[in-house]
């Protein structure tokens, strides 16, 4: 059995060394990643976003569990941002789904690399695709922190959960602003401090004010309080996940095909970019042109923005047609 | 006068006119940033992250407010993340600056649009190139989350701030994992709640921990606990900037110009970026060849990995020298 054979059949060593080689952007993988696409579509993705200390990893071990008990296979992604520093936080983080490592139905992996040219997404991207092709019923991803890429990486998600604790008064606000449009549902985790019913009512509010709801197909987010730690409100939330699974694969409304669309696009979108730059950076960088191009601006004996228009001018070939 | 010369001479109007034509990304606004350049690298930049809820708003204002005690002219940039939903929030949050709104010697603005291109980054470097060759003293840019478009806009910053609150436990270590390396400065605000001592702790030990400090020149991060909303521990805080910034220019150490030259190196990238992939993505869009890749992905026709590719090779020449 080749590689590509050996993930379809689920074994854990390919899959675990593929998900690797991806995160170390080996070109192998992406020879193998192309074989294994018409596999993809049929898992299906949630995506875990929120800030640190929301309690995310918990709440996504008692999902994994929930999903086991009704005997779906579970796949689980965790990206975190690249650091020096990060081995340590990382394992010490995915502890808590220690519990579940000795399931042959569950597989974690971690995430660190972004790359050098903004390699994140595509890369993470492309380890969704290897569960799925690998034939996991679900795939969870979690995400830290509230950034663009973390964003963009759970808007794959067919649905995304923002999880908050309570307690954050006014500054809702600021969570408000960037990651309302990109939740589908949100957890209140952590509900038995003080403020849930305060936090409940400001999202509610939030929700209500959105009318323009075009881009989640019309969906309006609902909200979920858990204790994750002691298992509560779990087995609501994943009702909920439920829920909103239904309304996506509704027939009548076209909306699964726009999604399915969308995703295609981020897809090629975040490939070619990767892609394009890390070409032109190569380019660049392989002559020797970068480091002249770098003193010529410390010296101010040029501006970045006639050098980017020198450089595009250069690199671009845009008459022709495909 | 034309609009360079406004800017120059420090004219209000001229100045909010232009980082909106940045922020819009107009053409005309990038043929002033090119004869602004020469008159940039005179303010002294200052980076303030952290995660929502932890009082970076209060932190800034009462940051304004010992600067302009001092006689030192401030412009502050809010970077929010774009949102149809975010007019109010951004707002709401810049209430508490308000108080200098009727102060000539400060200028505040928050940029809210990212561009479709991934243009946050540039936009932001625009803006405060704007303020500085306006000949604002001290620039404060406050971004709110901890994705990488934020770490990478502090890191344009002489000297960046972490902002965090006590009592997050055991995640302070996701936190540590994303920011660490950005950090000359942690701020611990909200000092007053419970487990101050505790986050100080944990952060020396990381500080400890991180032998390997090349990014940072040797500078070993230090610690400051506020209660910016009763303007407790900001004087020390402002102390603790000056000491980085004379670390910053000490001259037998070249740490300056490798500094000056990894900022250069950092906004050509960004630019490039933006530039190139706007001028691919237009010209895929145009031709109307890109809604046809996306139907031949949904319908699994080809794969997203060979398309990038074909993409690739017809978008770009790179035999040429420059």
């Amino acid at each position: 059995m080749d590689r590509t054979q050996q993930i379809l059949a689920g074994d854990l060593r390919a899959v675990a060394r593929l998900i690797r080689d991806i995160d170390d952007g080996l070109p192998k993988a992406r020879e193998i990643l192309k074989e294994l696409y018409p596999h993809t579509g049929r898992a299906y993705i949630i995506g875990i976003t929120g800030s640190p200390g929301v309690g995310k990893s918990t709440l996504v071990d008692q999902m994994i569990q929930n999903l086991r008990c009704c005997g779906k296979t579970v796949g689980v992604l965790a990206v975190d941002p690249t650091s020096p520093f990060s081995g340590g936080a990382i394992l010490g983080d995915r502890i808590r789904m220690q519990r579940h490592s000795t399931d042959e139905g569950v597989f974690i992996r971690s995430l660190a690399t972004r790359g050098h040219f903004g390699g994140l997404t595509p890369s993470t991207r492309g380890a969704i695709a290897v569960l799925d092709a690998m034939g996991k019923d679900y795939i969870l991803v979690e995400t830290v922190g509230v950034g663009q890429d973390e964003i963009e990486i759970v808007r794959a998600a067919h649905t995304t959960l923002i999880v908050l604790i309570p307690g954050l008064g006014d500054d809702i606000q600021a969570i408000k602003a960037g990651i309302l449009e990109a939740g589908d549902i949100f957890v209140i985790n952590k509900c038995e401090r003080e403020g849930t019913q305060k936090t409940r009512q400001e999202l509610q509010m939030m929700i209500e004010m959105d009318k323009d709801r075009k881009v989640k197909g019309g969906w309006k987010p609902t909200i979920f309080a858990c204790e994750a730690v002691k298992n509560e409100g779990i087995e609501e939330l994943m009702s909920g996940i439920e829920e909103h699974r239904a309304f996506l694969f509704q027939k009548d409304a076209n909306y699964f095909e726009r999604f399915q669309q969308d995703r295609a696009r981020m897809e090629l979108f975040d490939l070619v970019k990767q892609d394009v730059v890390q070409a032109v950076m190569n380019h660049l960088t392989g002559s020797g042109q970068w480091d002249q191009f770098i003193r010529e601006l410390v010296q101010k004996k040029t501006d970045p923005y006639t050098l980017a228009e020198r450089i595009l001018a250069c690199c671009l070939k845009l008459e022709q047609d495909f």
